[in-house]
């Protein structure tokens, strides 16, 4: 590991000699971390150039933004609390590289202060190609242990915490995980099982059912619609449900409680936009709308009668 | 974090199931691993086509072990134990992603076999640019703490673990991270400073005379020398020495202690190739030959009388 690049290795000394977390900082062959006193949650995401965002539009603040916010969407479908990155960067050798490194350290710097994140260090490379941001994230289980997939069962309620859709229309690019809500959902309520929106309402569901064994039954009226999936379905011809349930990126959880709990989650409303969209059943995914049951494809494609 | 790639998932889920630091593998939003009795080693490298290695010539099983081991040797140096690794993969879609993905999947797992390090999970990523591989690793610091690049000091005994210069002919494809060595050097004596030789035995020793705040003089007949030095020489017209100072990617360890320690090593070579090369002084980086001191840059280049 090396991070003496630019500015980052002197910004991230200066915070993390105060972080009681942080025992050694960048500038060494590895970070040194204070041993954790729950189980360790680790993820990794790798964003691409002309895959996860086009530089050229959207600037190296918010690549760095989203590049940690997907890292910390992953460590908040656990019921995790983030606690320590490292990033990897590829720059491209052509334009003002030092320009682009400060812009994606100030917009990973953004997301990470924002959520209590130390920045303990990285690996800055330079190359012919595209950009490539790598961040591996570390976060700490709560004393209610993690979140699995593969804990829900038939009879569960399944809920959202909040519109999908139409992400792509920017939204993709500045997501808000949802870090705290999943903390206040897992002190609410014994969460069965959770997952974050990144493939798709549908699909992720669907890797919930894949690892729980099990099924669900969505209620088409009961999805929360995105104003941006109305808007991006005017342009595909689509319905705006259907990019509710396809679209990926939206970084909304998706959760499984027992009745019991979805009862209490609906009058406690821990998260303000939580909403209950269906029910465990014991195989298949389904919607139901106008009181018809068909198939839902994880794609999000709804089969026609 | 997903690794729902080709085999990866099965085979990682298959082991880290009776690997009892592995609470959660991989097929969930992040690894769960037990958290560590000793303070953690945090590590990341980025490897590219072009750069790092040369994908048609190496294959993706060496590129694997590659990725693998330069981060297993950011461990070494910090005389810590390796424990679990992520991975992330951007592949080009041109060519057989699937094939090229296992193959660095099996050269991944063979030194993660050969060092005892679970493999957790990881993101795999398909875009039209060339092959990408990043690496995080993590590790515990032993009984006897980390050892960092900031504790040399004037007196001190400079050893490298082995025989450095022209690993580019092919060796810098298949380093073999000092990892055991480390330890026996660690248990056997109090290390002041460890680096592993990356950018070069004069540059990786002058990181570590820079965050130390002193100096060191080499012994320019003690300096061992690799064959593949001597071979490189022969094209290059330089001299052997320059390569072993100044090449990257040995991956030896270069270390420093005090002369007590370092007679003491001498007496027990818990490392054979551990070869004495200079002592710290209160400043600079010099070069001791016939008699006469000169400056050693940390590019190996050594200054003219």
């Amino acid at each position: 590991m090396a991070t003496g690049e630019f500015e980052f290795i002197n910004w991230v000394r200066s915070r993390t000699q105060t972080d009681p977390r942080v025992l050694v900082g960048p500038g060494d062959d590895c970070a040194v971390l204070a041993p954790p006193a729950r189980p360790l949650l680790v993820t990794t995401d790798v964003l691409t150039d002309g895959v996860d965002f086009v530089l050229a539009e959207a600037g190296g603040r918010a690549v760095g933004r989203k590049a940690m916010a997907v890292n910390l969407s992953d460590i908040a479908a656990m019921a995790g609390v983030p606690t320590a990155a490292v990033v990897g960067v590829v720059l491209p050798t052509g334009g003002d590289g030092r320009r682009l490194a400060e812009e994606l350290f100030y917009g990973l710097r953004e997301v990470a202060d924002a959520f209590g994140v130390a920045l303990v260090g990285g690996d800055t490379n330079a190359w012919a190609g595209d950009l490539v941001v790598s961040v591996t994230l570390l976060g700490e289980a709560t004393a209610r242990g993690p979140v699995l997939r593969s804990g829900a069962r038939p009879g569960d309620w399944v809920f959202v915490t909040g519109p999908c859709g139409g992400s792509l229309l920017g939204r993709h690019l500045s997501p808000v995980p949802r870090v705290e809500e999943a903390l206040a959902l897992h002190a609410a309520a014994e969460l069965h099982a959770m997952i974050d929106v990144s493939d798709g309402l549908a699909a992720d569901l669907n890797h919930v059912l894949e690892e729980s064994r099990c099924g669900a039954v969505l209620a088409a009226d009961a999805v929360p619609v995105h104003p941006d999936a109305v808007e991006l379905a005017k342009r595909t011809g689509r319905r705006p449900l259907e990019h509710a349930l396809g679209d990926g990126e939206d970084f909304e959880l998706v959760l499984a409680v027992s009745p019991a709990d979805g009862e209490k989650l609906l009058r406690e409303r821990p998260v303000p936009g939580l909403a209950k969209i269906g029910e465990c059943v014991g195989s298949g995914l389904w919607l139901e709308e106008n009181g018809t049951r068909r198939p839902l494809a994880p794609a999000g494609w709804v089969h026609p009668v």
